[in-house]
């Protein structure tokens, strides 16, 4: 048996996890991030915690498969790093971390690493090939085929929350275009969903008596059987379930795995989902599956160590 | 030096082709498709055909890479083949050319080798991914990355025709679905645009003159200048441009390739779609170039080669 770190880097903590090869999550913890001076000091926090955590077992080093980070930007095939949030521009991650802590270190965007971790041991454990959807503020994705992350000439491949799906959109998306899946299949879309159908309908809903209406109130509203709730829900369902059929039509994969922070709302959510995505997918993907992701934060960690086999 | 032969199955003629494996095609002639009896005949009449044209040539056995199919159907991993215009039902094409010949054989769909074939010597030579979107009767496609064609879990990789584009549509598509982007960017989709056009519109247009308005007189209305025309181009390339994004949103491949027999309309098509397509991209992929095939109708001759190698 061999051992492997997770990072999985984000804006505000550093999830960090000590897995066996066989996809076992031994131990896991979490430090800061610290973004002060350009995020430089994220590195060596990052190394020092490893090393912390080497010195606790009695494994030698060669026992270590090495240290996968996963990073809100790019890494590219040089060892550096690109991540606006951290304020890294070219910062030689790959490098510093096996110089601190004697392992091989490799790295991905953290929207990739999480789906090779659904796909190495989430809801697509067992499957060739994978589309992760991740329904939070915005729409992220990654797309495994053959157990190898598509990362694209402009590696943008995955980007499926900005797929154009409303030609007809005045609202600008943060990209900068119209009519993105992001701007409807996101928490902060389902939101706008909501505010424009209580707006536009006098149906009575228990929605108006919520001091905020966010995808979650949404969503419970609709479980207790709100009539105006359901009808949000199936509004965002059906864009959702067009954006998934488009990819599906498109990279054909083995499951489509839903995560993020809306994917909370269940069971619900996958089946008003996959019953529109029936409508809209070509015949062959039809019956493709459609399943909730199984790591929900940790995916990330999972995915890191799954690009060190 | 070596050689191979590609063969390009369609419904009513097969085209075959001595290629050198550096992309070279030296010979090339066309022979009937015998759709009787269920197409049995077929391969047999394959295997004559370059056991005739190897004996014109005093290659050694040895000097062949072999024979490469591009069928209008599926051939499995076993391979049998099926393809239901010519009654094919898991017919062991890829053993029986290997009898017939004594060369190995290699098979796949059609579309998929036509997009091999302008990877490897067409539109996307020197690219490590290609999209190639086949604008003929229907809307096709083929997906290449790192030089391996996008299969699909359910060999649906890469039909990107139908996507759903307008959630709105009420006539069917062929597949059953409705909205699907072949309904709109394909030969018949751009005569039933122009139809709906010069319906709904009073405008004057050389095209009320035209005794069958189809995609080549809306083309040739649309370079001469026609007002009405440029309008149904637009919302044409309009579309079409839609899908594009959505397929580069998705894969992010190095180019964008354009084929089959809309695409003679030419550089017209291709500056109207991408001026669209540059609005419809996520960012990174914004430049992505769109060019035209190169190769017509060898393209998928190329691509049975290119498998070979």
């Amino acid at each position: 048996m061999k051992y492997g770190y997770g990072v999985d880097l984000g804006g505000t903590t550093v999830k960090m996890g000590l897995f066996s090869d066989g996809g076992r999550l031994l131990d896991k913890w979490e430090i800061d991030t610290d973004v002060s001076n350009g995020g430089v000091n994220i590195p060596t926090d990052i190394g020092r915690s490893i090393l912390a955590d080497m010195n606790k077992h009695s494994f030698s080093r060669s026992d270590y498969l090495g240290v996968g980070i996963g990073v809100p930007g790019q890494v590219w095939p040089d060892g550096t790093a690109d991540a606006v949030n951290l304020g890294w521009r070219r910062l030689p991650i790959i490098g510093q971390l096996e110089e601190l802590t004697g392992l091989r270190a490799v790295g991905d965007n953290d929207a990739n690493t999480a789906a090779m971790g659904e796909y190495w041991q989430g809801g697509g454990k067992g499957c060739k090939s994978l589309v992760l959807v991740t329904l939070g503020t915005g729409v992220g994705g990654g797309i495994i085929l053959d157990g190898k992350c598509l990362q694209g000439a402009h590696r943008a491949g995955g980007e499926i929350g900005h797929i154009p799906v409303n030609p007809g959109e005045t609202r600008l998306c943060g990209c900068g275009n119209r009519g993105c899946l992001e701007q409807y299949a996101s928490a902060t879309g389902c939101a706008r969903l909501a505010m424009d159908a209580l707006a536009g309908s006098g149906a009575p809903s228990t929605l108006r008596s919520e001091r905020k209406v966010d995808a979650r109130a949404v969503w419970d509203a609709a479980k207790a059987g709100d009539g105006l709730a359901l009808e949000i829900a199936g509004r965002f369902c059906d864009i959702l379930a067009r954006g998934i059929a488009t990819v599906a039509n498109t990279v054909d994969p083995e499951v489509i795995v839903i995560g993020g922070g809306v994917s909370r709302a269940g069971q619900l959510l996958i089946d008003m989902t996959a019953e529109r995505y029936r409508r809209y997918a070509f015949n062959p993907c039809k019956n493709t599956p459609i399943v909730l992701a199984k790591l929900g934060n940790d995916a990330g960690m999972y995915g890191c160590v799954a690009n060190l086999l």
